[in-house]
């Protein structure tokens, strides 16, 4: 792997440094693909409630890197079962995981037709500046680093290190969310988890000593679901954006002459799937620009939904079960209910043991050399992987004023 | 002063809580003027430097109102010296002085034809939403606001509070630029001085004993400078962000068509100076956008600049006695030099004493009961303050290759 | 109550700045007897595993006195509902809590005729000069702090803000342990705690909305107790400690001219209660100046028992089965397993429902303004009100060589 | 250098971990010299002051080892610089550098005939078990260990490393006293300096770009001094701790029986020099401990001196020139001024260029690859070294109430 002459280091609150040492992953960041994760939050309706959490995907990015980074120098079995083309090929996975994400993700993919699982594979196989850098490398390099993310990688352990129920996706995110958002329940044991990770029978184990650190984990994750992500404000803002990409299609169905207000969303509305140069036009400064457009718009539906998204105007919430109710007084109101009665359901397991092939799973390394999976041997775990907590609202504009 | 049903919070890394016990600050919160600032990034091109330093100008205006608040309800002699007016007064100021802030500021202010002081003042005064929450209160009240951040309001401590050396403004944003980039100058002593903060003779003095607290705010202030605002490569992307608007202004006088092609600059191009509602449509967004669309002109010059800020292509430096040299390398090789090569100058003094009419000088309580400048006290202080550092640089496009 | 003639604070790295505003927490401060817990630190054989961790008992007094002064002064409900002279006895209580404690408190009850409780009960109640800074405020005062402290008092509310499954002193100890040992299971989440308080059916409650804290802080317990206070080593270093006491208490019943060696055990050894001057005599340096006496004594039990604690050669352990065969070895090695072969068992439930008369448990207020018993609303604590982990080994010399 | 079977690990809130590989340096850690450490307080005094800073010298000892293995294994300047053997002997000094270190060390050494540096020789020296644990290595190991404490080491770049004015043992005992005292100024930027350290010519240097860094460390280091160990209320605990010991010798030249009292004094009072063994006996509990026998002297003065000791009974300050006042009226009040009023001179320059050889000068790495002294290139740093603070006071007690 060529080295870059003088290492280099960014700033970060969460990491100290993010160290970059090899030539490839430096180019990745300076690809114009990559610098588009700037301009998309990480948390994006999440700001509704927590508004110092304005981190961008770009900087967890760098953060999941980082992360990898360690995993490689710090865990001696992985740095001795790994070749260095799969280090690289981890370091690059981590660093581009998310790099298909479009703004506002959740709401997004409702008007998108696929899902950005498939915008990432796309932009890491080209063409982009992104596939450049990797092809200069090997002609097949793209493919090998999209099938890591879409755990089809023949070395299993490298999608357990990127993508698992722990692994440096969420160990950034974690971390990363809580210091910005100010909540304290993400401060993981990042340290211990790494220095006692170990790698046996080709799966990635922690080691007995570390179960309390991984319960803590799993409970940390569950309640910054819950707490933050689950935030019924951040879901109201969600059903916000929703109901604008909703109206949108149907003004759109009646009258394709819209596009031209919106020509941002030209793709949107007529492709099935957008290229990479048109996925790159798609960040927040796009949407929140096309808001300030929508407010001035004279379909007063859209109006009144894009000024609620500028200024904060949320909507309240209830029981799903009042959905009827709600609908009724909102037709009494004015208010069209396919647009101001949305119904969201959010449901959250703490921990899953056993699912698809067990690939997900967290493993712990007994004193006694076997390998035992994690709910098994931590009475915590095993408790918390009953629940089953459900959440279901929903969502209408307060001045129906029951 | 009418207090609101239930007290609310925001959370926020730096105080915790922002705790809002007044409706005047909670309408004014709400108003579509004030959640515009979400969209405003305090650091502009810092980001370049320091990624994670993301924090909109909401936050800060959150928490220099939660500081101004803190003064009001922790040091006894403000709350004593104070009317009731004038503490409601005071916690506005603090959350409406950068309400008048332009994206980019200090690059967009060379294309605004006024500074952001006099938006400030128009907004406070309206038309707006925030004029609208303050008139229902009193009829005077908006200018009685407008008239401490422009430090004409009678009573000279309002003034002191809100901005002079050692103020609500300086101590969040110092702590909060340096939470959000990771750099570790700006942790100063906020509980102490404000424990420590007296009022005599009309003036707000801080005791003695916290003397050294005040030299350390002052270095922390001094270095937040050098390395973080005045970082070679954050002016680097504020001389690609004046030279876009040079080439804007330049193109426009040339063919005033080029207003259809960027209509959100139309007012901008074509005004002495905008109204609140175009004030309200320039957000971080609309420039992103804007960018967006340039990065597709047909002119050149306009379109490499901007694909050089949307995907972090910085212009390199020399020492300024190369200016001369560098106009005649770009100009061999096709680069214009209006565009192209920049000066930019900087100085930082870390304390001024004795400036205007002293108001804005630290002042300093001493055991005996008098008051002293503190430059006449700190042996430190009176060092520092002979030091002007200065750094003039100029830019140029790396691919001139010299 | 009086005040002081100017508010004062001692810095503290948890709290910011404890404040102290009334003479008699004051001069409390300044008696002997709280100057005691100076020496006497709060984590005694925790030290053995993480040696940071070397705070006073006096900083968690201070510290669980500053949490009850912010529950008076920030919770609304408590402090409408106290009474002044019922606030006064809150925080006396607080700071008084642990005054009772002997040094190493776990292992010298087993030497000590009674327990710290007791102590606590005598040292308020006086001879001593903290009871004559009480009984100069009023003649009863003493007996009514006790009162809370042993649950007795009138008003129930005081005893669950001192003393419960959720009150100032664990509030305390979690965050400070965690701090000063550097593990982070224990940073809970006070603010919100304190701000989601309040007082309903003479119950302290915390409303729905903090459901997510109260989790994360009873997760948190449960992980201090089994990963720091529970440690191995650290139960390994309270066996020689107690191994130390019980020889020391045979040698004694063999010839009473021991005492002269060591004086400072003097009235431990031939009293069944000691004076409250003799329990201020007890602190860490008495104890570990003792057992630098006892390194140097003719009896080799006493000696290398002592010197393993001085230089921390800590016993090994072994699962509690095996306890028979290792008092074997011992025998075989020349070691005398009565000192030699120490077992110990411990536990921990993470909440324990319906103790008692409940008093002791947490109680939810729900968003309809009934109050529910905590595992009745969480899913997470019922689950985990089901756990009861324990853990038996049993402790022996390395050098037996096995 | 024998490497252990698995790696150590010490939990440490300054640097995460200290991490040990090395077979030494863990029998080092074991040896009872170093264990002594533990039961020596990094700040004596200063706990009057800020109680929260208990943190041991053994702590204090492997955060300087831990920077000092950080220094070797992320510099590359020094890992290429030095040999195995260097960097070995490197980690044992950093680690012992404060191995003979008395209790309450300035005070002590009032009454120790000699300075700690000698007895850390002694004991590096031997005979000792850190004598044993180095010789067994090699027979001269010791003596090239102390070497580098005295600075008489070949190679200087050891002892610059360990001890001049930017060093592994100030860069830690700056970050640990900030944060165990709970005061900001200590917070320096470790990660940075290390990251910008070079060697040059055969000195250690660090870049240009780190001068705000730099700059930074010696303000961080000029105001811990002033604000945390010069703290009056600390040094009022140093002159009552001296003021015991000259009694105590004044005493002893009058009586030798006083011996029996105090037998933990016997060596100090009669020899010269303390042996190793003696010297082991001598901590934090001895003195203590002997404080308390010393409350119930009947020598009025050392019984008064001792108590005011353990109840944190301190001396008032005056300026120094109302020295000879003080003794008159201590006079008239009964109170020997022979130890009870006490001059106190404490000095601090915040930075000394050109001392002595210019070993122990801040050398910077200019962009041009020329090295130049910090003060020549800091304006800071230059106006900073003109400073020469100095403190003087008097101090007596404060019931001869003037």
């Amino acid at each position: 792997m060529e080295k870059l002459a003088e290492k280099r280091v960014i700033r970060d609150p969460i990491h100290g440094y993010i160290h970059i040492e090899d030539k490839v992953i430096w180019d990745l960041i300076n690809s114009k693909e990559f610098q588009r994760l700037r301009r998309v939050r990480q948390l994006g309706s999440t700001l509704m409630v927590f508004p110092s959490g304005e981190h961008s995907r770009m900087m967890h990015s760098l953060g999941a890197y980082e992360i990898a980074r360690r995993m490689i120098n710090e865990v001696d079995d992985i740095r001795n079962t790994l070749t260095e083309r799969e280090k690289m090929v981890l370091m690059v996975a981590a660093l581009l995981h998310d790099i298909g994400h479009a703004p506002f993700s959740h709401s997004f993919e409702s008007i998108l037709s696929c899902k950005h699982e498939l915008y990432t594979a796309q932009i890491i196989t080209g063409p982009s500046e992104v596939a450049n850098v990797l092809r200069n490398i090997d002609e097949n390099l793209p493919e090998e680093v999209a099938s890591v993310i879409d755990h089809t990688h023949p070395n299993p352990i490298l999608s357990q290190l990127i993508s698992s129920q722990l692994d440096a996706d969420r160990l950034d995110y974690l971390l990363r969310d809580s210091y910005f958002t100010g909540v304290s329940y993400g401060q993981i044991d990042l340290d211990r988890i790494l220095r006692t990770m170990r790698v046996k029978n080709n799966k990635v184990v922690v080691k007995r000593s570390s179960i309390y650190t991984v319960e803590n984990y799993i409970m940390a994750r569950y309640h910054m679901y819950w707490q933050v992500y689950y935030h019924p404000n951040s879901r109201s803002y969600d059903t916000l954006l929703k109901s604008i990409f909703t109206r949108l299609r149907d003004l759109y169905s009646e009258n394709e002459d819209i596009l031209e207000q919106y020509p941002m969303y030209r793709e949107l509305l007529t492709k099935k799937r957008l290229s990479n140069e048109e996925m790159y036009l798609l960040d927040d400064s796009t949407c929140m620009y096309s808001f300030s457009l929508m407010r001035r718009s004279k379909d007063p539906v859209l109006s009144d939904l894009a000024g609620r998204v500028l200024n904060r105007n949320l909507f309240e919430y209830m029981s799903a079960d009042r959905e009827e109710y709600l609908i009724n007084e909102c037709k009494k109101k004015g208010y069209d209910p396919r647009y101001y009665v949305v119904k969201d359901h959010q449901k959250q397991i703490p921990y899953l043991p056993y699912t698809g092939d067990g690939s997900d799973n967290i493993y712990v390394l007994m004193d006694n050399g076997t390998i035992e999976e994690l709910s098994n041997v931590s009475q915590v775990v095993k408790s918390l992987s009953t629940i089953n907590e459900q959440d279901e609202r929903v969502f209408y504009p307060k001045e129906i004023e029951l």
